[in-house]
């Protein structure tokens, strides 16, 4: 451990609790060593966390002379974060403890075009459900983070419009659940919470910096520099399916032509689909906009069992998004990315595949050194993790807290 | 000034000049307060810094209660850094004292086809003339910083093949530079000496974060974060020219095709004038590879003063690269850029007007904020100025010193 503390931080508490975090066991000796806070800091900071079962003794280390000195480790079953993932197609629910690990899940029907309002009010519902069924007290709870798509507002908590769910555009989800649920609640981009999670959840050294593109409904880039998620100036980095790829293709909602988001998103494989009335049938495609994401998964698992038609709509999307990502490793000189989120559930080894590939055989930096990709092991729950996540390095590193909670500071 | 540094730092006396260098004029305890380390400590240092002439004392301050402070200051001319921007088109070599103030220039021809070890010479020559003419001893330089086009190697000092440089692809400039002169060398991208460039000469504030777009021969982004020139993984962050714009467009020599550097570039432009016989002759263009740039000022100069054929191939590239500024932006979230370079020196205006319209029309965050988009107005000296901020910060302050730095210590 080398972090350095200063002694006059408004963050001390939740610093040395990180430290205890990241240290596994450590003495209050080591405390002091990374923290570069007084012994005296360090014991009165230790022995509030201990009177709040946050933090417990495990035993004694070995002496370097003196008597042996106590181990501190982090009570990780003291306190739990909620993770939701605000999904088209569903919601999902995660509850973690201190470090991050899942003791809990619910699954339930996505937004849809279903009123903001109507949602809160199910999502309350839901996380008491949720919240009984795992013996959970409401009051260990230290909050709830929460995955969204589309653009953040720069007075936080609201989610400017995505492309089916306009009645986002002026509601403010953070107060609204809040005020709901009464959990303190914290809203992220889902591409940075995607990206927080595969942080968070251990995969990744703190030194190295990586992105991980999310596909949904939409596709976004999580950012991490330095173990944080890089938000840019409104807490809105990441838009990479507005990245324009082609600028004689179609029109993007977005007001520019040929966004990625255009040429690779699930709705527009889905309407590639739906030109070839055979394939509509084979596949039982139903057409309806609601049933957007179910339509794109039915062409996901065919392309996965062969179906030639459908392996060239999914390989078509995915040499955009190859495209796009050898343009982003161009622009970052990132070397380590991920592939997460749902749209990737069902033929993620083709686009993995494609990917991999372009980012081989194009990025400019290729003699030097190659880019790293996987496909993100967390799977579905990548998101909901992830905000959990976000709850937690709010609560517990604020020093480092997610892009929105500095943007709401402000 | 609220900066912390370790107690344990390595970089503590570098840390502490640089306080003093920021904070203009200070006291002793203003920098035990601004850098956490004890008064013993800081006494210790700044009679060190005093006695190398870095630092001197200016008078006294008010008093808190007992004796007057004595109040330190950045001596500025008791050293300086050189900055070179090595360009095909000229050499543009810049002296500063420890502030960053200009204090002489010397601009002799570009690269050209030259090779890389009779540049080297011609710069050691030219840099004794340099010296000479502004009276300053050797002894008193701390550096020098080069600019360049192209990538870097990952082991440092090697500019990786750009478009008209191969035998640069496997030269150590740095090394070969250091041989040469006798002085301290190091060696970054171009675009991100322009970018700190802009930041050193105090034009923006250290808490925003910006990125700025330099045109020469090629098209780079210099990124800055939190005062930092954002590196990526090789220091090789920023390579906007070859983002994708179009992907049925033409073959890129990196190996992808629609690159922005193919379509917006000076060798695009000056490749298109080249189809019309009558502007050939008009302008006098000469169509020799060798002297591309001074074909594309041609078309620019002509440009600027409304040749309507020029003023449609200026805004072909403006408009290109105004769609990869959109992308960009939408990806990292800025909220501001600046132009920069030789290619903006003569149709800068046409480029500036409509990169600022697409940024105000088509931004996915332009509802939520604007980007801010200004010519630089450093001109033509930003890369050499920059580079010389990159010796600067490499001596005074290594704590945050330049990508190219880190990557050489790894």
């Amino acid at each position: 451990m080398s972090r350095v503390i200063g002694p006059s931080s408004e963050n001390t508490r939740s610093a040395v609790l990180d430290l205890i975090r990241s240290g596994g066991v450590v003495s209050r000796v080591d405390l002091v060593e990374a923290s570069g806070l007084t012994a005296a800091s360090i014991t009165r900071i230790v022995k509030t966390l201990i009177a709040e079962g946050m933090v417990v003794e495990s035993g004694f280390g070995d002496s370097t002379g003196g008597k042996r000195p106590t181990l501190l480790e982090l009570n990780s079953a003291s306190r739990f974060a909620v993770g939701l993932s605000l999904d088209d197609a569903r919601l999902t629910y995660v509850v973690t403890d201190l470090a991050g690990n899942l003791v809990g899940r619910l699954v339930s029907k996505g937004i849809g075009g279903t009123l903001p309002s109507v949602v809160v009010g199910r999502i309350r519902d839901e996380l008491e459900v949720l919240l009984r069924q795992l013996d959970i007290d409401r009051g260990d709870v230290i909050g709830v983070g929460v995955a969204g798509a589309g653009r953040l507002d720069a007075t936080g908590g609201i989610l400017r419009s995505s492309l089916s769910a306009t009645d986002w555009e002026d509601f403010d989800v953070q107060e609204a659940l809040e005020a709901a649920s009464g959990f303190g609640v914290i809203l992220e981009k889902d591409s940075a919470c995607a990206a927080l999670g595969e942080f968070w959840v251990g995969r990744i050294p703190a030194s190295k910096d990586f992105a991980t593109l999310y596909m949904a409904t939409g596709i976004g880039l999580g950012i991490v520099i330095e173990g944080k998620v890089y938000g840019g100036s409104s807490s809105n980095a990441g838009e990479i399916g507005h990245m324009i790829l082609d600028v004689n293709g179609p029109d993007c909602w977005c007001g520019s032509r040929g966004c990625l988001e255009m040429l690779a998103a699930p709705l527009s494989v889905v309407r590639h689909a739906l030109t070839d009335p055979q394939l509509v049938e084979t596949l039982g495609l139903s057409g309806d906009p609601s049933e957007l994401r179910l339509d794109f998964a039915l062409i996901g698992r065919a392309a996965a069992q062969g179906d030639e038609a459908c392996v060239a709509l999914i390989e078509e999307s995915a040499t955009y998004l190859a495209k796009a990502l050898v343009s982003m490793a161009n622009l970052m000189d990132l070397d380590h990315l991920y592939l997460a989120g749902p749209g990737f559930a069902d033929a993620g080894a083709i686009y993995y595949r494609i990917v991999r590939d372009h980012l081989d055989r194009l990025t400019f930096m290729r003699s030097v050194h190659s880019v790293h990709v996987e496909l993100s092991e967390v799977g579905l729950e990548s998101a909901a993790l992830g905000a959990a996540a976000v709850a937690l390095q709010t609560r517990l590193t604020p020093h480092q807290a997610s892009a929105s909670k500095v943007r709401r500071a402000v």
